[in-house]
């Protein structure tokens, strides 16, 4: 989550404290409520005339000498360190170029900051930096530059990357979180919670990372495909990381001042992701996800959408999940397997933490 | 230090152990000797192809639909997060701005991720934003986006901070530390070793922090007002940051395959730092700057350079400190204060932890 997220204030039931001895909580990290009210009630409010004016959103628009820039940011602090399906060095990848994919931008270079715990193996920091390298290489992607700094044992925990991600905008990609109109079609590439579900269990010993694997894969070339096939017919594209695919549709149907309804027969999840999610009591809408994305979709280009992600292996599982509509804007509801209607709220408090 | 370092291997005294169970050292991050094998060692190789030929510097040059990016990142782990002059939020920002404006860029926009420890005492996630806003409007670079992760009680340490800058090169710069020439004239904008001494007395109440004070400041306009007076005479530019003065020179000495030599005499160092630094052992040429650039010059162009420098307040206290030789490629010395010759050597191991 970044410093981009819009929540209605009435809608926030976890507000940040005032009183002087109030400290940061895990959960200011969730990419829930809790971190939506740090970064708008603490953080962006100092941070003052050195922000833009406008809703910021995941990553930003730049236009320098006539060139449209999209920049985004993210630090990478997930436990632990290596997990089925990948590790924290293809996150810091997949992530950041997702990041500046969603906003429609055609990654070019990546800049990469390694803050690296004193007695951190060296075996352990060539896997993360070789794993860097395979997945920047394998996306086209290179790095142009980084830096490292060492802190003392116990001042950091084995290994935190910050990657941020420089692109050109596509052109015919005009994406926002705002954008989404009623009667747009919602689409997902791909099934969800497999991420977060295989990071928690290789964290906690639970055994499911046997079954399941990170979803972390980079989803430019999709977007490409998408873009390529529907242009400015795209309104939106989120990947549902921290918080989920449910806080990544609140957050824009608060953006788009609109109401957002799925079905939750529609919605993939995998047996295994499923059967954890059961066990573990959480909502698979809650689990971050690294390697799909969710995209809203004018009506009429709605069947070239689906084509184009589906010819990608990437999106070769997207499905329609739901709609936009007019009433209860702000508002994400889904309709159950029995017929009945209910809320799917953002994520509050902390669920997972360090998943990314 | 960024991974741009170049060094000769045969000079690298502190190679990076092989055995499976080398781990990672404090001395990894001084910015000198240990920092250059880790990086060049251990990190680029692992990147592999992800990295372009060539060397880096400390920020990279991207072309972009014909539009030339200067790109840098930076981590800032700095404990205490408070000190006289300073925090690390106006570090983040002049820190950063400086490793853009060293290139020849004209800082456009800058990207911000906070990693926080759970239990931060949300004032002082305040009072940091706060700084990093002050800073950032006064240097008129905004920030267009971030990114904010809470790690868990005992996995941070309070706050650290990585910045990203995007600029675009000035018209007429063409720096480069591969660059300098026999003949060229090397200027210090002001004098040396304050943050460095500032931070120390900071963190182990040592006392000095009543007499000195951290030098943080952005340097871009400076750097502009010497572009504008001499554009391409100007070689090569360098903040000598972690691993002080000495370091950069030594860089810049085996980047460019030329002697560098510098006279003890004429290296400004205030009479508090002398005598902190006298206390503690410590070599003012190897303690951190934040706020003051070296320059290496074409001769004709001294002059000019110099009273452009003087005409800002960054500048004022400008002066020539030594000269590029063909002698002793790669070697930095300085003529004594009696007359004779030694040998600066780049930081070896850890000095300073965690100064920037």
């Amino acid at each position: 989550m970044s410093i981009d997220e819009t929540v209605d204030p009435a809608q926030a039931v976890c507000p940040v404290p005032r009183a002087e001895d109030e400290r940061v909580l895990l959960g200011h990290g969730s990419g829930g409520q809790l971190s939506a009210s740090l970064i708008r009630e603490v953080i962006v409010p100092e941070l003052g005339r050195a922000t833009p004016p406008g809703p910021l959103e995941d990553a930003a628009l730049l236009p320098i000498g006539g060139v449209e820039l999209v920049i985004s940011t993210d630090s990478f602090v997930v436990n632990p360190l290596f997990f089925p399906g990948g590790d924290i060095g293809t996150l810091a990848v997949h992530g950041t170029i997702n990041d500046v994919a969603m906003r429609g931008g055609a990654p070019a270079a990546l800049a990469l900051a390694f803050i690296i715990e004193e007695g951190l193996p060296l075996d352990d920091l060539r896997r993360v930096a070789r794993s860097v390298g395979q997945a920047a290489s394998a996306a086209g992607v290179p790095v142009v530059t980084g830096d490292s700094k060492v802190v003392n044992r116990g001042a950091a925990d084995g290994i935190f990357i910050t990657t941020t991600g420089i692109g050109r905008r596509m052109p015919g990609a005009a994406l926002s979180a705002a954008a989404p109109r009623p009667g747009d079609v919602i689409m997902l590439s791909g099934p969800i919670g497999s991420h977060g579900v295989t990071v928690l269990s290789a964290r906690e010993g639970l055994g499911f990372d046997g079954d399941v694997t990170s979803d972390s894969q980079a989803l430019h070339r999709l977007v490409r495909a998408m873009v390529d096939a529907a242009g400015p017919a795209i309104h939106t594209l989120r990947d549902p990381t921290r918080g989920g695919l449910a806080s990544a549709l609140n957050e824009i149907a608060q953006a788009a001042e609109v109401g957002v309804v799925i079905d939750d027969g529609l919605i993939p999840v995998s047996p295994a992701v499923a059967a954890a999610c059961e066990m573990l009591g959480l909502d698979p809408l809650h689990v971050a996800n690294e390697g799909c994305l969710v995209a809203f979709v004018a009506p009429d280009a709605a069947d070239d959408v689906l084509v184009a992600m589906r010819a990608r292996p990437e999106g070769a599982a997207a499905v329609r999940i739901g709609e936009v509509v007019a009433e209860h804007p702000g508002r994400v509801t889904a309709r159950t397997l029995v017929g009945a209607r209910r809320i799917v709220d953002m994520l509050v408090g902390e669920q997972l933490p360090r998943i990314c």
